[in-house]
């Protein structure tokens, strides 16, 4: 059974806001095994709107919609609603009572916009939106055909924490009901390689990839200098897809960091939990996005346990103990200093690694010697100090158009697959 | 005239990648006045980005695509392309000379996968991807029509950077050159407002926003407890626009924290730089993630010096100097922490502002004392220390339902808010 996204907002098609919506959503479907078949971004525009919801029942038996539900006058999306499903907005007595409720101790927000909230299209069903004031709305289409063939819209919230909670608790439990036999098999197994290029990997995996049988798709998704391979299957076949990955993970042995579409910080966590040890960062150029993906996940801080984002000179000097001349010889980024400043702060923190970065983030700052994205890495182990130096700030050709983000984006990897291999090593 | 994306790759359906790259490149052609109408992403299936294009072409004079142009098979939009445009695929000396001279060094790229790039559709228009091995590629459809009635798709890599270069450097400048008229008025002002619900805002702008010209259009976009609002203007009256954003500023100045569309640690940065002014941070719950935003620009380092993540006790003691029996009677998420953590980073990195956060961002950890989401800062500045509790847990229900994420996104966002009240209250 195929679903379609719409995605309902001027800010979208501006480019204020990034639709992360989608994606989330997306992986919620394929869990459940239902294939996703469209994202369709549309203005908050009437006559737009019902072109696209058109166009998606014409492809789609589900149509997921978010967005336009708020009570400003901006937001059209249940006005749009209502005429497409030939209905009125009538009051409902189970919004009202959850808005009240909502906002019980906030008698300011119980205006009479806020009133609008409780107004529904009268043949929809109203699925609880527990954190927010707009309900969640259920269609179905072509009621007179039976239940199981007819085609079902839900409009959503477009405010992330709303939609999760609400797809969650209702919309993906209220589909289940509805159309019981509609999950199909979809599993996608990913593993990360890194230290060889898209195309040469391709060509190792060429014979293999040729023979695939048909139900399975191999996809090579390129990112920061690793490359993520996932296989996908939508048929009934787990054990040919089991058959695959082996043959896959034997084929890119000599490259696999990890055979799990799993985070590198988490991976790495999961190392340091296994033997009971503890890390720390020093951090310059990547200014505290290390130690933000570090204890990204809960449960982090029994093997994270701080860091210091030593910006300026000083903060390596006073605080991590990076001596003086030696800022003044080598200069900020170096081996040397990275070298110092993975052992004051392993030192500092009490911690059994530590992770030290300096670079070039850009765009200004360059010198011949050290362009933008020139990185000096260093982790300090029980077992002595390595230390590497990258270039990160240009594409394949040399040409330094590499952004600020890319660059310290790039320089995490780089930090936290070093740690992977150095911890391999010790094993 | 109107433009839309298309953005292909099996991915973006399955929720694997977020689609980043249509709002940057939303935000880059509202620039140069192109309304963008509609974004659609589709999977790696001939016949589906067949139908998507054909659907834009209804709608639109320019189409942008994006993926699909690697060396692997998984690969397809050129091919795609090549059957839409009912022409074959040629060798292109420009290609060649251009991928070739880009992996000059890296004679292990230089293999007949990576040749295939060369390969281009024989009736298009070859623009250069300076930093990567994909060409983009221009068509023109209906030529047998003047060539400004003619519609334009322009097919381009999939990975940012790459899409990036080739935008701002090829793209953009090609479309100016080929259709000289396309552009229209476009102007979008925006306001960041904090301290008022959605539905209050709105019921004070009500006769304002009623009264609006037709050629204006005002937006409430809520996140992380503020309030963004944006004015949108499509046709020529600028005049008309100033007037009314004016009169917008008047109607909200009690509430207003910034009279643009700018991130807030980069009004907290230009409010330090003009005072002369430096910052630090002593980060427990948000963990390096305010340090990562007050480093994310070029310049901050002349008013950003450095932060202490202290994720474990031992490190808000060692490196902040935070008492033991602070943290033994009070706790580490509590007033007197937070205060000894703002202060303990303000003396150790030499700046005249640090700001410290401590709390519980959950899934575990909460008591009935406190629960998940409750976050404690403290900002020390040269005329004392400030403290407040913020419970960041709930949504506008009380129900816990935020996530990690959510928790550190609005607490950066209470922290960075909290200083440049206080910075303003000091001027």
């Amino acid at each position: 059974m195929n679903c379609e996204i719409i995605t309902i907002g001027d800010e979208l098609l501006i480019g204020q806001v990034v639709d992360t919506n989608s994606a989330w959503m997306a992986q919620r479907l394929n869990e459940r095994g239902i294939v996703l078949k469209q994202i369709t971004s549309v203005h908050d525009d009437a006559e737009h709107i019902v072109a696209a919801l058109d166009e998606a029942f014409n492809r789609a038996d589900i149509v997921l919609t978010t967005g336009g539900l708020g009570p400003t006058k901006d937001d059209i999306t249940k006005k749009v609603l209502c005429d497409y499903f030939h209905t009125r907005l009538v009051p409902s007595k189970q919004v009202e009572k959850h808005v009240r409720e909502l906002y019980k101790n906030r008698p300011d927000v119980l205006n009479r916009l806020t009133a609008t909230q409780w107004l529904v299209p009268e043949n929809c069903t109203v699925l609880t939106n527990r954190v927010g004031s707009a309900p969640i709305m259920a269609f179905t289409l072509n009621a007179k055909r039976s239940t199981l063939n007819a085609k079902r819209l839900i409009s959503l919230p477009g405010v992330p924490h709303e939609m999760q909670v609400g797809m969650q608790e209702q919309v993906l439990p209220w589909l289940m009901e509805q159309l019981p036999d509609m999950a199909q098999t979809i599993a996608h197994r990913t593993l990360l390689v890194s230290g060889i290029a898209e195309s040469s990997l391709a060509i190792i995996l060429e014979k293999w990839e040729n023979a695939l049988p048909d139900c399975l798709h191999l996809a090579y998704l390129p990112k920061d200098g690793t490359i993520r391979l996932r296989l996908s299957l939508y048929e009934d076949a787990i054990d040919v897809l089991d058959d695959q990955w082996n043959q896959l993970k034997e084929l890119v042995q000599d490259y696999l960091v990890v055979d799990e579409d799993k985070p590198l910080e988490l991976v790495l966590g999961q190392m340091l939990l296994a033997k009971g040890q503890t890390i720390s960062t020093a951090e310059s150029c990547t200014g505290g996005r290390l130690a933000a993906l570090l204890n990204a996940h809960s449960g982090s801080s029994a093997w994270y346990w701080g860091s210091v984002v030593a910006y300026d000179n000083s903060v390596k000097q006073n605080v991590l103990g990076v001596p003086a001349e030696v800022l003044e010889v080598h200069g900020a980024v170096s081996e040397q200093t990275v070298r110092c400043m993975a052992e004051g702060a392993r030192n500092l923190t009490h911690t059994d690694y530590a992770i030290a970065t300096s670079g070039v983030a850009g765009p200004t700052g360059g010198t011949p010697d050290k362009p933008v994205g020139t990185v000096w890495m260093a982790w300090a182990t029980p077992d002595g100090t390595y230390a590497e130096c990258f270039h990160l700030g240009s594409g394949a050709s040399g040409a330094s158009s590499v952004s600020r983000e890319q660059i310290t984006a790039r320089a995490c990897t780089k930090a936290l697959l070093g740690l992977i291999r150095i911890l391999r090593k010790i094993d």
